[in-house]
């Protein structure tokens, strides 16, 4: 089964990556108010239903994947 | 408006990050088969519709946010 995590700093949080590629865009021409840089991870795992998997998939987010005081998480179950 | 712009490693290209997420969630228990890390990227900008913004945002991906080569890229323009 196939998922998707999306790991974005929360707000407030300062996000140094992200306001250099605001700047950046800026000096482009494009008229960017805002822009924050998170994770996209893409992860095939063992699982017998969507349920499962969402379930496993928030255990690795607290193990591993995401700082719940800093960062916010979305998970995407593809279930097809 | 808002828009989410996914960067993907795509297939075939090397993506030591995401390996070395893969073996630690093995390490810890999980039966992940491949997890692959790319960038999210929220943006708010200037814009007077969604398609106004999807085109710019192309050419961001083109100009900055993206390289073509070695990378996929997947746009959500956030219309609400």
């Amino acid at each position: 089964m196939r998922a998707s995590v999306l790991v974005r700093p929360k707000q407030g949080i300062l996000d140094p990556q992200g306001d250099a590629v605001q700047r950046s865009l800026q000096k482009l021409g494009f008229d960017v108010s805002s822009a924050r840089v998170g994770r996209v991870i893409d992860i095939e795992l063992d699982a017998h239903d969507a349920g499962e998997a969402r379930s496993s998939i928030e255990r690795m987010c607290a193990d591993l994947l995401a700082n719940p005081l800093i960062e916010s998480v979305e998970i995407h179950v593809d279930s097809s």
